[in-house]
Order: structure tokens, then sequence, then C-alpha cells
């Protein structure tokens, strides 16, 4: 079985455009995964989520180890057979939703103990075991375990945190082992500080991974803050690996972190959106819900590609929306991974063109009007 | 524009095959109508739909007129354009959903005065508006205005509601007008009394329709009753024109009323199943529900081509029907779908090739388990 191999092709600035070489296929980076919670994309069939031109899939230790469990997942074949995506999955670790789900939780040096958000049933996830179950569900991008601590904190409880994290991270490393038909990414912690920030990065890179995310932003910092973290952050990083900003983000974030180096990302944001009848469009969001939509003939958008703008009218959407049928969110959610996915080949363009200045304006331009 | 005309290619006993012909295709008989109550055939794109084998969908008049309206759908360029399905479409009058949806309404000879069941605000059908209606949504076969009453009733009931529905028949044919490229059917009622249905059917017959229905039953009188009443009917019948069980049903029950000489069928049985995590076999129904599909490898249904059958195990299905996950509706109302309109090729391959008997025969030996 080939590698997993890392490959930049081009920079542009600070940005920068490559492929990320793997068993299952080729990730063109910059590259947005859309995520695949419980073994779905919300409300679309795998080979719409590829059509729309995703390379690989985010999936979720957390709800997956609670539902179906990753030892039933494992005897059905794995994860891509299970969900039938025969495509590259990066898990993450569980870490994040232990804080954001579980109301009771109990983090040891150990691990952390914490009771299923679905039924209550106790579960306990150490550094071993988010590997453990990240290797069962046969994914191929292995996130190790992080401490996700409740923002705002002090600067010495970030500090605390993030030692621990950084022993997690050696754990997981360990029980990674050697893989090298798949990848194990670093997590960077520190807050939003600078300092602690360039120490996580360089702990991680002592202990040597075939990526660096970074987490613990996105949850309320600010766009001003979040891209003063990666600015603080990206020059730290080895150049010969993907940089992955987690959790990011609404569409004018990826673009400003991709133009500070960043390579990877994931977000519900296309997935809810589309299920709440919200649409992105280059000249900002739409809401399907809004009465004004009722009569209009137009599509969504009409130079995109998806189903929903080549077949529907906007007045067809705000029905269906406002009638809470399963299609307003199959074409809302198909309409804005198309969205995000075609972003990112533009990014990739830009980049591989040299055109960052003058695309940037463009962008500008276009995408600011919320509704 | 071509106009709707009736070829019956074969018959076998009572049973019958035939292709109705109108200026947007064709449909072959017997035909299964998938639901498509509110502009969509829930969780279904109408490509998926065509691809399970559908000619026609069936439209709700009432849930229509409630939302988004038939003037709007008008505006939005006919329900065709608006839902994206260039086939036929059958649209209903609107006379069960009232009585079975909305909780206050007053019957009166000129037509029914009635509440949304959506929000409250009063709505007024008549024979005459329910053809308008039917109009304005661009409806390939429209069907009368009858009134559907509650059952049991005594036969005096009946006979007065019977009396009733075959003024308003007259008045909607008369609305109809005439429009050769569209169709109007007729809807003989009369409970589960001969005599009445006999007279029902020879009354709109007279009036002269494309078309005949058997309206008010599959209302909970028992397979038996209805096919006594099926039988009552149909020989009274002209042969040269199609007739319709309305919203029949259970696989069961379509085979027996195609053996009786039915041409079409709607129900929503596949779809709500479907979205209830039931799916439809040849051995019978399936729970996907069910604990004991949980670490369950195979798929579905071996035979079946639809990708729930394609792609996916029975392990996967339980987990995305427990989890709730969109994509459970969106695979198990494909693959009922799927399965009846595969029942309904069969069905009419049967007849062309007068293997009537043998066919029953192996039919009787899988349909009976229920899960």
């Amino acid at each position: 079985m080939a590698e997993i191999k890392f490959i930049l092709t081009e920079r542009n600035g600070n940005a920068r455009a490559g492929i990320l070489r793997t068993p299952r296929g080729e990730i063109r980076t910059p590259a947005f995964m859309p995520v695949g919670t419980a073994a779905t994309v919300k409300a679309m069939l795998p080979e719409s989520v590829r059509e729309a031109g995703a390379d690989i899939l985010l999936g979720n230790t957390y709800h997956l180890m609670l539902r179906p469990g990753a030892e039933r997942v494992a005897r059905l074949g794995g994860l891509h057979r299970f969900m039938n995506w025969q495509r590259p999955i990066l898990t993450d670790s569980g870490g994040f939703q232990m804080m954001s789900l579980s109301a009771i939780r109990k983090v040891s040096e150990e691990g952390v103990r914490f009771q299923s958000h679905i039924d209550g049933h106790e579960e306990f996830l150490s550094p071993e075991r988010a590997m453990e179950i990240q290797r069962l569900l046969g994914s191929d991008i292995q996130m190790v375990l992080d401490e996700c601590i409740a923002l705002p904190a002090s600067p010495e409880a970030v500090e605390k945190s993030l030692a621990r994290s950084m022993r997690w991270a050696k754990r997981s490393k360990i029980a990674f082992g050697i893989q090298p038909e798949r990848a194990c990414f670093g997590i960077v912690q520190g807050g939003t500080l600078p300092q602690l920030r360039r120490r996580s990065a360089e702990e991680l890179m002592e202990i040597g991974f075939d990526g660096y995310a970074l987490g613990g932003l996105a949850v309320g910092e600010g766009q001003g803050a979040m891209f003063d973290t990666v600015d603080a952050t990206v020059p730290v990083l080895p150049t010969d690996r993907p940089r992955y900003l987690m959790g990011v983000g609404k569409p004018d974030d990826i673009v400003g972190a991709v133009l500070r180096g960043i390579d990877m990302f994931d977000c519900v944001l296309p997935t809810r959106s589309g299920r709440n009848g919200q649409a992105f469009t280059r000249s900002g969001t739409l809401n399907l819900r809004n009465a004004r939509h009722a009569e209009a003939t137009e599509p969504l958008d009409a130079d995109c590609r998806c189903p929903a703008c080549r077949h529907y009218s906007r007045g067809y959407l705000h029905h269906v929306v406002k009638a809470g049928e399963i299609i307003a969110a199959m074409l809302l959610t198909w309409h804005n991974i198309t969205f995000y996915q075609d972003l990112m080949a533009e990014l990739r363009t830009m980049i591989c063109e040299g055109r960052r200045e003058s695309w940037v304006l463009s962008w500008k331009a276009g995408s600011s009007r919320q509704e």
C-alpha cells in the first residue's frame, strides 16, 4: 500500500496549493472537508458529496464511538465501506465534542470519563483509546486527543491545559505507532496567546507529525483574534506538512486563513445552514425562508452548477423550506457543499495562477451581504 | 398538442396491461403513482423517482391550494416546472384531505368551507374551484370533486352523499370543459354497497369521463370488502377507459386489484414507511429499527437495484434509522419506491406473457412476513 505524502505545488504570498496523496485518493489543498458526523454528511448521498467536489470527509470519533460504536463499525467493514465513501476520511479525536456535547465529564491525566449525550451511559476516552477507535474506524488521517478547555480561561489555566494536551499528543503518537499508509496529525493549542501557540507547535514538531492542526479556535474569539493566532503559529510550522484549521468556518474565514498559509478546513456550517434554509452565494448568504423569495422565478445562484440552482426557482426552495420538506435540506445542503468546494477550487486556481491580489479585491467586493 | 389516449394492449383473466398516452409521456399500466403531496415526493429528488421507474406522480390539490397556493404555482410556471417533474401528473380534487385533515368544515350543496390545518385560515372548495385549481397547477389528469363521508355511515347517508357526489361530478366535468390534451376522471362512490357503486358508475358514464376512479376505499373496510367492491364495480365500467383505485395500497392489495382489472394506484405507504424505517421486500416488510439488523452485513434486498440495496448493509441502515439521519429517509424511500415500481413492471410482464396463475402462486408464497 502506498504511503501518505504531501506535495506542495505552488505558493503565492503565504497561500499555498498542494496535493496530499493517500492510498485512497488525492486531496487537493487548500481543501474543505464536509462533516459526516454520524457516518453520513447530513441530507446528502456520498456520491453527491463527491460530485460537489469533495476529496475527503471528516468523521466524528465522539459520535461514532457512542453510536453505532467503533467495534461495530469495524465488524461492518470499517467506516469507508459502512458509509459508502471510498475516498479519504479524517477523524477527529473526540476532544472537542466531549467538551461541547457531554454535560457530565471528569478529566484526569489518564483521560476523560463522560456521559453519552444520547443515552447517558458512561464512556472513557484516553489518548490511547482515541487512537484505537480511529484505527477501528479505518480513518486515513487520525487526530491526537487534546484537552479542549472552556473559554474564557486564565493564561495559567490555558498553559496547564496545553501542557496536558502535549503529553496526550505524545501518548497519541505512540499509540498510533507506525502506519505509513495513514497519517497522524498533532493539534496546536494555546488559546489566543501567541507564545503558548508557538511553544505548542514546537513541542509537537519534536514529537513529529504528518500534519499540524490548529485547535481551540472558531469558538467565539472573533475573526481578528483567530487570524492573529494563525499568523503567530504558521511561521513556526514546517512548510512540508499540511496545516489544518479545525472547525473553520465561514467562507470569509476560509479565504483569510488560506491567504495565511492554511491547507485544510472542516466545518458544519454548509450542511447545518442548508438544513436551516440558508444558502451561500458569492454576494452573501440568502435566507430562503424570507417571504421575498416566495414568487421569485430566478435560481438561487445563476452561476452555480448544483441541482438546486439548475432545476429550481427560489420560489420553490422557499416553499419547501417553509413546508419543512426533506428535499429543502437535500437541495440546500447540496448547494452549500458545492459552493464551498467551488470556492476551494477557485482558491487553488488563484494560488497556482498567482492572481492573489486581484482575486482578493473581487472577493471582498462580493461576499458581505447577509440575510 | 397530442391528445390523451388509453390503449389496452393485453388481457389475462380480468387483469389488463396498457398504455395511457399523454403529451407529457406514456404511462404504462398497471401503474403506481408515487405521492408528491406538497410538490415533492418526500425525501426524493424527482430524477430519482423517475430512475425508480415512475411514469406519473400524484399531487394533492388540498395541500397545494393551502401552500404555496394554486395561483402562486401558476405564476411560477405550473406544477411540473415548479417541482422539476416534466412527466405526467395526476392531481386529486381535495375531497379526501378536507375530510381527513381539516378539523372544521361545513359542507353545502355549493361546496365545502373549511379551515386550513396549517394556519387555520378559511378556504372554500367547490367542484368549479377544484377544477380551476387543477388547471392552474397544470395537471395532466384531473379528478372531480367528490364528497367523502366518514365511515361507518347508514346506507341512507351513503346514498345521499353519493347523489351529491354525482351532481358535483357533473359540475366538475362542465368546469373542466374541453381539454383534449388533459384528462378528467370521475370517481365512483357508494361505500361498500354494490348496488350504489354500480349506480354511481352508470351515472358517471352518462356524464362521460376519460377514466374512472374508485374512491372511498382503503379507509378501514378491510381487504375483503375492498376486493368485493372492486368486483362489483369493474364489470360496469367501460373497458376502454383506465380504472384507478384511489389510495391503494399495500403490495398485496395492489396485486389483488390488478387481478380484478384495476389499472392505476396511488398510496403514501412506500414513502411514509420509508421515513419510518420500514422497507418492503418480496418476503415481507422489514423494520430496520429492529436491533437484529444492527450488525447485519447483508443488503436489505440482494435482488434490488436501488442505491440502498447496492451500496449499504442492513447494519448501516439500522444505524441511520436509529440516529434519525435524513439519509435513512432518503435511502428507504428510494428502496420502497423502487420496490413498488418493480412490482408494477412485473405485473405488466406477467399480464403480457399470460403467466397470471403461476405468478400469483409464487407471489402468495413470498409476501406474507411482517416485522
